[in-house]
């Protein structure tokens, strides 16, 4: 151990689980779960089969489904639920979350409704704390079987963010730092859209030719709206954007990308989420991405092709067929 | 037919056969290729099958291996031969190319040496011409199975472009123009270097985290090499950039890619190069860009890592786990 500091990570789901394992190696950490029987089966079996069937929870971790026994000795909250769970479980938080203890989020999404990002639930729930961002192209399988992942720290204080770099870097594990918390929150977010469209064309048959177009251009109006809201350009250009997009768009372990081929295939969503426990963050963000969108000015057309799929009755074939023969044009028209 | 001007296909390797019979579906072709053997397979059985195994010649292209018959006619030569033949094909061609005429390169690669571009070698050896450069996310294979494809032809002239994109435009291939020549011949050139390293690192087990990085900081460093020698850093944002990039490197079509997966399993350049008949541009193209890296004073982690191996003893494992683990750093530092 080369951490002294106790950190609590708050959501027992696959990432949670890569996160507290990963930390455990170099210290103390608390994990945090919500659901009794994924609580007691992390704390007494130490594993959840159904989010990452052959990953063990490192012995030495503290699990708990009290918040105020999860942030006993704590020197972060570490936040890592699915992005509709987040406001309940920051608010649940809260009393225990002392005055200027530094905060992270691992939560990719967009609130559905009010669109805001998850630091800023945090903020409107917690109060005002020293706040982190994690992002990046890492799949919890993969970082649990200890395989080559970078990750962004993102954070308006470059300090913190070098303090969870500190904490987190590994020989597998690359951190880089970035000051762009909202570049790097949406490109978390947005990228799920993209990796449902990547899904739905791999369905019909399209090749890795489609593929490089579909990120690219994907890539393209996420930084278009990313620049809208705030965020640096670069930031999408970098892993925390590009890099995380590349990795869920050809994953076979993403799950947006897997629900994407399921709807290209003709289920409907309906069928798909009533029979998975798994979050598919994307259906909810594309919502959020279309208002905003709309609402901003911005042509998203890979964004609208999936919203008319998913929320319009629009077909699959005819939504990818559309994005191949809008009007020629030049590149860097939008 | 909509088109009624004849284009010469110069060079019948898998990208020439894949357009050449793309473009023979609007308007006349003729296809020239050097090798007499390859010439005769093409112009008798209609098919090339080292290249391209299930692919047929569309019966209408005129196949020829003589320069001055091939450009009879002919508005357009586009030059779709192995960057290392350019310059002696080119000058093959020279004299039966008539001042004016339109000219385009689908080469992609450096000149070994002087590292100069395809179309610096046109102009080189055809003197100035109205020129277009075409590139883009397209392996061969996808394509002549008419699978949805971009490319991107860009030129000075956007009136150039625009030709181009108009008589290669289909329902499966979308066209974009641009203006950035530089750009769109160093993306499409420099993308194989980083395929040999996603090749090289798949066959160490890296997984898709590793791959979404990798493609991630192997464009930041395309793009700072690039805009040292004058290309617009947008351009390695778009399909000849980016787009190429991810195709190449995902795709089990990509020669560069599987050429970097046997040297990752402890294969040597040697034994795999004397055992195929296939270019693998990025052996050549690695060294250029290794060269102008240091002449310029540019960070290319990636090309460094992918020279060693090839050029300078490098165990594959050593070069990958020193990307991994070089010194902590803030994202937008090279």
């Amino acid at each position: 151990m080369t951490r002294a500091e106790r950190i609590t990570v708050i959501g027992g789901g696959g990432w949670g689980i890569a996160l507290a394992n990963l930390l455990a190696a170099e210290g103390p950490v608390t994990l945090w779960e919500f659901f009794p029987y994924a609580m007691e089966m992390l704390r007494d079996q130490r594993i959840r089969p159904e989010v990452l069937p052959d990953i063990q929870l490192e012995e030495s971790i503290l699990v708990t489904g009290d918040p105020r026994q999860a942030m006993e000795d704590s020197a972060l909250a570490l936040f890592v639920v699915p992005s509709h769970a987040l406001r309940d479980v920051a608010r649940s938080f809260a009393p225990h979350i002392p005055p200027g203890l530094l905060v992270a989020s691992a939560t990719k999404g967009l609130e559905t409704d009010s669109h805001k990002r998850m630091s800023t639930v945090l903020v409107e729930e917690l109060g005002e704390h020293p706040l982190v961002v994690l992002s990046g192209p890492s799949h919890a399988e993969e970082v649990s079987r200890g395989m080559p992942t970078t990750l962004v720290a993102a954070s308006d204080d470059e300090a913190l963010a070098r303090r969870l770099q500190e904490w987190l870097m590994r020989p597998q594990m690359r951190v880089y730092t970035s000051r762009d918390v909202v570049g790097v929150e949406l490109g978390g977010s947005l990228k799920n859209i993209i990796a449902i469209a990547a899904g739905m064309c791999a369905a019909l048959g399209y090749g890795d030719n489609a593929m490089g177009a579909i990120i690219t251009r994907g890539l393209a109006e996420i930084a278009r709206l990313g620049v809208a809201l705030g965020a640096h350009p670069y930031t999408f250009m970098g892993l925390s954007g590009l890099g995380d997009l590349i990795t869920t768009c050809i994953s076979p372990n993403s799950r947006n990308r897997r629900f994407g081929e399921r709807i290209g295939r003709g289920e409907t969503m309906q069928e798909i989420v009533e029979g998975s426990a798994m979050v598919v963050e994307g259906i909810y963000t594309v919502k959020s991405a279309h208002e905003l969108a709309e609402k901003l000015g911005i042509a998203m057309p890979v964004t609208d092709a999936v919203w008319g799929v998913l929320y319009d009755g629009l077909e699959p074939a005819t939504a990818a067929r559309e994005l191949m023969t809008r009007q020629p044009r030049a590149e860097d028209e939008a």
